[in-house]
């Protein structure tokens, strides 16, 4: 019954990963970057935001217009965006040991204090995806004042690959 | 006189480091991530803040409510906690080769232009156990909107063992 | 026509590099820290800020009193910095196989969008210096509440050197 591999797990909890390798990472569309750099068995990827191809996913700011159930949200899809940056960059998620780390940055008001419970948003992703042993990974998480374009999160995940 | 090793010199100092591996890492309380990552010889650390058993030391805003002295003390706090981390992921702080590079967060108003004097609290205190041959590390500190619970200082290190 | 090595495209361009060999890296005026560590091929660099001998370039906050432009200088001359450290470092800009990855930080106020735009001063340089196999980098750029003494821009970069 249950899903052995990162890809049949995707396939079973029908989740959207984009395809980077055929449609291009989003982020060459905010300036001089790639979208990933591998060296030995660390992956360094760049930012990743909650954006599909239909647009932003809850544009805005944590405490005033974006609730913490939509910024989780936007950090799920987030994820499904890293999910894509790893396929493009090793092949493969089977090739994924574990998640590193993630530092993440949720746009907020001063007085906004659960900046963390919107990057669960993303990791409880990753180990459903990936299960715990491999899904979990270190983690911080930052209330920032601004990101690119009304984006109201971002993260910078590090990736072990075999 | 001088004492040689790290866990000396904290014996020397009077360090209160809490015990994770008897007590467990607290961000698991703030969600789904597990406290560091081993890849190889680096260590990376999931965020760390500054808090004890006794709760959160001088939580608010830098340039607000918050001194410098106290920032700094927070740091320093948070430092401790770092080298609970250190200690739970490889055992032994002797197994520590360098501190790699801490990137620091401040929480703080926008016209609060001191935040590496805040993070100093927490370097100064590697370079105290560790030396400066191990214990000095690169370093970035920044501003920010807001951290979780209120906390006024947060670190992201990355250590290098043996 | 065509300069070949990175050292030669910056004589050709008539850029201006510090020389943090001979007087020293400026990070050590913000406290306790060492300009950067090298583990294994990874260099990983201490923040780098828009900072010259003659002052800070463009202090302040985009969206208020700095404008992309400016910005954009401000990331460039950042960018002459972190060639510095590199330097500084390894010895030459020819041992440098790619830059990883720069996470990026710029002052801004709330309804600022266009955080990217500023840190592509800092990129464009890296691949007029390396060219584009080896200067492209991963990237994420961050709007902060606020940095040391009032610097507009900060980096934070990883590079990768044989």
């Amino acid at each position: 019954m249950a899903a052995d591999t990162a890809e049949e797990r995707i396939a079973s909890l029908g989740l959207d990963v984009p395809d980077f390798v055929r449609d291009g990472y989003y982020g060459g569309g905010f300036g001089t970057m790639k979208p990933y750099h591998l060296s030995g068995s660390l992956l360094f990827l760049s930012g990743h935001v909650p954006r599909t191809n239909k647009g932003i996913v809850h544009p805005g700011r944590l405490g005033r217009n974006v609730t913490v159930k939509q910024g989780y949200e936007a950090a799920r899809v987030t994820g499904l965006n890293v999910l894509a940056g790893i396929r493009q960059a090793v092949g493969s998620l089977e090739r994924v040991t574990s998640i590193v780390r993630s530092l993440n940055f949720v746009v907020c008001t001063e007085d906004f204090t659960e900046v963390h419970k919107v990057s669960s948003g993303m990791s409880d992703l990753f180990v459903e995806v990936f299960g715990p042993e491999r899904g979990l990974g270190g983690r911080a998480t930052i209330g920032v004042m601004a990101l690119a374009n009304g984006h109201c999160f971002e993260t910078w995940v590090t990736v072990e690959v075999a």
